[in-house]
């Protein structure tokens, strides 16, 4: 499957502000022949970082007062792992690699902790393995509404779960919440995905499960075999596609994903498990 | 200055239960000729794993049903870096190293973005630079009370504002939201403090200023002389000293340090800024 | 049905200390026979009230530095209401007296607002009526653990549900929050129980169903026919057993319920609607 | 002073809506020579209720789906009871009527047990008196910026404390809270307001203290002189102006008010302590 993706940022700047943005195509092994454009009007100088742990790409622009735009474009063939679910073990803690502590522990907006004992009530007694985080998403299809508008910023995955309603940030950070609490590594993954409509930037959650990162989307708003993934961490917080630190006001945003391999669009959605992220975060390099 | 540090943990394990532990000092430049044991008993094979961006070292450790103890013995010397407060500046962001990003976001414990307005309130209009974080933490031991016991595991920043009273995890946690609302990166530190009474693991925090990471303790309960670094992270949940999977009762802790140059305590606490962490987390690692 | 109740409540008294009381048996038409004696160790001067639109009776006593002790001892015979659970509907909004109003509102700790949408989603679409209210007993005590411990003075409707764990006053607190949520009028009940293991002041909570206060006790701690009621409110703050003001720390507690009219206690639970409250609060009085 | 005021309300009913309005002038003996009207569009029957706690009128009406409109006109001559604030002492709890429990206790959104460790860190050294609450209103006025939108209509007190932002109704919902938490009591009041730009409905507090409600508006947007009371209680939800149970939209709302006796406005605030209400609520007729 090739897509080309992209995005169009405008902004109206007020005040000297320092954007980072975190929007550009994960550099992965399944990301397979990535050609990528990035153009900045005015063209202003970049800097760029990755994230040792994650991979995530960050692109930090310092912007005077004035108009300013960014427009990404890129293509990329997805080669995704896939796996039958029925398989798929959860990993015990003692065999977890360490580097993935991180993704066991509360976030500002995963707050597993607050979460445990409901997460316990209602799906401590599941069996453990895929099927389990399944069965997670489906609990929070069936009990949040999607609504636009029904969070903030600010909302954490507690407070989706009162509010019954939230996008699908709350969807992810709900599900991540709900995994953490178990004893499941979950992570928040941004990503362009194919199908959602109207376009926008989508989050899912991954669960990371027999030595794998998986991918789960509790808003069942995209296909899985089409989520062209940018970054992962502990919530949205960290992999914001846009962190602006100064004085402005966005004027207009486009996000864009078209499927170009020209193989018919069946409509029909994977039941296999679907993988992009082969190994826990610096599982080999941290390990001393 | 040298320390000998150490600390015995015990336990009653009633269901088999992963620990991973973060109690080592911490591996650095400026903490000299480093050396240490860690003694298990019973002797069970220990898994060690360094973070990437933080050097964080971890241990874990499976342990079965029964008692269970740890000991862990160091020596070192510290060799911080000093520096006349007056010419630390706070660094813009557009010059900060992407690489800190995670240090101005809001995490778990450390609510900054609920904290903001009141910071801003209190702090916006104080002079940047390092007398602004002197300043917090003025603030802070003159509003906060030191009350053992009036917090607990999942208390956060905002939630100590309110009471009114914490413990040094909170006056530290509290410390790093108040100067990530500013603009200052700033994290969470565990170590072992010469002076504190009853002895514990202590916690304080560090904000970047000037390229460095600068030690800072609201509490007033250490010198910063004195201060030998475990780990840095986040929030309290990234460095915990023991996090337990599993089923356990903590049936014994102590905590030591004792100053063994020779050189005769005054008594007298430094006015100088204190750094033992020299730049930013994996700042050349990680830049692309 | 007849009770003897009482209860022993003694303190050691640091500093002058104000107590408000709210322990003595209601005055209801349906509490029959009521004999009554408070007894103070040492002997000091009460003030009375009885509050206008709940009819609860306050003492007050203001208690000088020492020990003091307050014993309480009652006999009443119980002549509930009963009624057909089947033939009891809700009542419109726009059929309430007036003088109900607080009962549909928050309170600080039945936090109806926070739980709307959760209310809505969960019980929005069960028919109305008495079954409904039953449904979210059912419910509460199908998904809050019963735990001592679990909460503190100041937890709220919607903590205890996201803990999934409480004592009697949460679980009445929840209930209802959740029929508030829905447009039901709602309140807070303390009471003497019989049967409950240990002893001590129970809550509940009432729900106004055409036209009357019906008991509910999602707890099934205790049998609804041994209600003995003492207060009704907004909430636990309303009708606390004991509202200090001074410094004092409780050094001993007693409550006692005994059936005494020769009946034998079948330990059967009744299936009848059981209602103590014949009408709304100051449904007379206050229309205008 | 005489002053008229009144108010339009629009709504666009979609389905049958029963509203609770509380926007009549208050009965008091100190609100002289009350003439009103209220005229309802379409005519529809309405329903009284005083409530007997605190003299609240309430007015219900059920309306159909459709147009409605209320138009409220009044005028009334204010004769407030005045004093110098250096004469008003703080009465001991001991001393309070009972039937005043209700407003030392904390209430949905007058959060004052979460508050109390702050109120006491602030204002527990002050000297009681008239002189303290002033002080309490200063504090809020230096420390809370009044911004409109800054809040919404589940905002608790403590939340408007760390928002260091609110409007009318959080900065009554503060002070309030700080009073009951130093055992103060405390109540909400809404009124028209002379001078407030723009003309809406506002909300200010009581506190009482030598036997007397004193009216105090920390928002200093309003001169206590011209403010025309319409109802009090333990807070906003208590008191709305419209409570509506049904499917409605807001189409209209103009708050007026106007001086009618041809005095000049001077434009000069009191400094005297103003009181419209005589004595504690029912504390007459609830003592027994």
């Amino acid at each position: 499957m090739r897509y080309t993706v992209g995005c169009h940022l405008a902004y109206e700047v007020e005040a000297e502000t320092v954007f980072i943005f975190n929007l550009e195509v994960a550099r992965l092994e399944r990301h397979r022949d990535l050609r990528e454009t990035v153009n900045l009007i005015p063209a202003l100088p970049l800097r760029r970082h990755v994230a040792l742990e994650t991979g995530n790409r960050y692109v930090a622009v310092t912007v005077p007062p004035g108009r300013f735009s960014l427009d990404y474009a890129a293509e990329v063939t997805l080669d995704p792992h896939r796996a039958d679910p029925a398989g798929i073990a959860e990993t015990p803690v003692k065999d977890l690699p360490l580097a993935i502590l991180p993704y066991l522990l509360p976030s500002r907006f995963v707050s597993s902790d607050r979460l445990a004992p409901f997460a316990q009530a209602e799906f401590g007694d599941t069996a453990p393995g895929f099927a389990r985080v399944t069965r997670i998403c489906n609990w929070i299809h069936d009990h949040i509404a999607y609504v636009r508008g029904a969070s903030d910023e600010e909302t954490t995955a507690d407070e989706t779960l009162l509010k019954r309603a939230g996008v699908c940030r709350d969807f992810a950070h709900l599900g991540a919440a709900f995994c953490r609490a178990l004893g499941i590594p979950a992570r928040f993954v941004s990503c362009y995905a194919d199908g959602l409509v109207p376009s926008d930037f989508h989050a899912v959650f991954e669960a990371y499960l027999d030595g794998r990162w998986w991918l789960f989307d509790a808003t069942r708003q995209a296909h899985l075999d089409g989520l062209v993934r940018i970054g992962a961490g502990r919530d949205a917080a960290e992999i914001a596609f846009a962190t602006p630190f100064g004085e402005m006001t966005p004027t207009g945003m486009e996000v864009r994903i078209t499927r170009t391999d020209g193989a018919p669009e069946t409509g029909e959605r994977t039941v296999a498990a679907i993988s992009t992220a082969e190994t826990g975060p610096d599982a080999e390099g941290g390990l001393a």
